[in-house]
């Protein structure tokens, strides 16, 4: 099989998305990535379909100039409000993370009942109930949003005072469900998800969606026989606006060293 | 003297700009007002100067095309980055926060120590220590930046246990400076005032520049003979985004009921 060296890209709205990127060169060191955070617009959350599917579009098209042999959207808010929008505007295939999160979410579940976190506009779009409903009529679903999480995450606090006071603050009132599996339905969330583990203790399990996404990734490729078989791999990143605080805290979230962070201002 | 009923614009990255539009209507009545809150950007604390001169060039022009009289920046953040961009870029008088702010804290502090709390921009900007050195060359200033106060008042959380976890993180270790005089250098933070005041005590003025930008626009339209002196008041607001919590947290903000918000999509 010929080697298909054109990248995989990958976008957010800033950080986030890194913990995708982290799995995908897990289970498919040899390709080449391209990741975009749109630093210059973050947080997603609190925007609207509107306005995400504006900066959506862009990014997307910036990885289409770029070649890319499918695009990721590494982040729930502009799964649930954009993915449609994206799959129209561009020819590469394109996969969001709603659907892996909610598929492994309802096969996870023994008492029927999900309880997705997320941000304000995911949590609104309705797209995880929906999903899951389509997977598994029985499934009761609850859903928090969390809008603070992500300032917390991009700034840095990954433990303390913060960050636990607002675990328990969104977190603690939604134990009421009595949710057996709770989905990390933002991809900022797993960044912080032992603590968020303590919260609902042992018998809850916590899905994230980043493997599952990996794993539907390399599927896909597989299946078009686009798979980089051959020589190492590269991975570039951009970010619309300044990369101080993205180098700094990307390698945290990566674990690791990072590639040096382009700047591609977005034209909106 | 013939009334000038063209409007005041003011403009922010969000909502704290309307503590500047509450104080400019309780001194200057008669006035039409047109606000704008860049809630499709929000927040600006984080971003580079280049792209926050790029929003504020945007809103300054909207502004211009609705034939307002004078401008306000209502936020930190614009006024230390991008002021000197806007005036070139406008041909009606600009007003930034920075300069009130600076005098009326230079004014204030007995022990010549002032601490300025902003956001990360305004911080690395230096925008506050160098104008307090211009009044005062014996002034010794020390800054503090607060990224997580904005996202925690959009969030329309004012009390409770993050905030309060929140302030002492950023401000205990403050404290060690022993300023007498602590500038509120973003248009947000005004907002937990009473929170923030009791971590340093009564011994410490907190300068917030509200007060201090609403005189200097009333002194700027009477010395160009530009008030309104009939007719009752107008004020519109606009947001670049779904203004849905806008309206909702603004009307806390203000306290009593604002008009109806529109949405004006910027070209960015």
């Amino acid at each position: 099989m010929k080697s298909d060296d054109r990248a995989i890209g990958i976008f957010d709205s800033g950080l986030g998305g890194l913990t995708i990127l982290k799995e995908v060169r897990k289970i498919l060191p040899k390709e080449n990535i391209i990741y975009f955070g749109d630093t210059a617009h973050v947080p997603y959350g609190s925007k609207s379909k509107e306005t995400v599917t504006t900066y959506s579009l862009d990014i997307a098209s910036f990885l289409e100039s770029k070649k890319v042999k499918m695009i990721l959207i590494a982040c729930n808010t502009a799964s649930a409000l954009s993915l449609e929008a994206v799959k129209k505007h561009i020819k590469v295939p394109v996969l969001g993370v709603i659907t892996p999160g909610a598929k492994r979410a309802a096969a996870a579940s023994k008492n029927k009942k999900i309880l997705v976190l997320g941000t304000e506009s995911t949590v609104k779009s309705q797209a995880y109930p929906k999903h899951i409903k389509q997977i598994d009529k029985t499934v009761d679903t609850a859903q928090r949003a969390c809008p603070l999480f992500v300032p917390i995450i991009e700034e840095g606090l990954l433990e303390g005072n913060i960050t636990d006071a607002a675990i328990r603050h969104y977190l603690e009132p939604a134990k009421i469900f009595k949710a057996d599996t709770v989905i990390l339905g933002c991809t900022h969330y797993p960044v912080i998800k032992k603590r968020i583990a303590r919260i609902f203790g042992k018998n809850v399990t916590l899905v994230d969606s980043a493997q599952e996404i990996a794993k539907e990734t390399k599927s896909l490729l597989t299946k078009n026989a686009c798979l980089k078989t051959s020589g190492k791999a590269k991975v570039h990143i951009y970010a619309s606006d300044s990369p101080d605080r993205f180098a700094k805290l990307s390698a945290r979230i990566i674990g690791g060293k990072i590639p040096k962070v382009r700047i591609k201002k977005l034209n909106i």
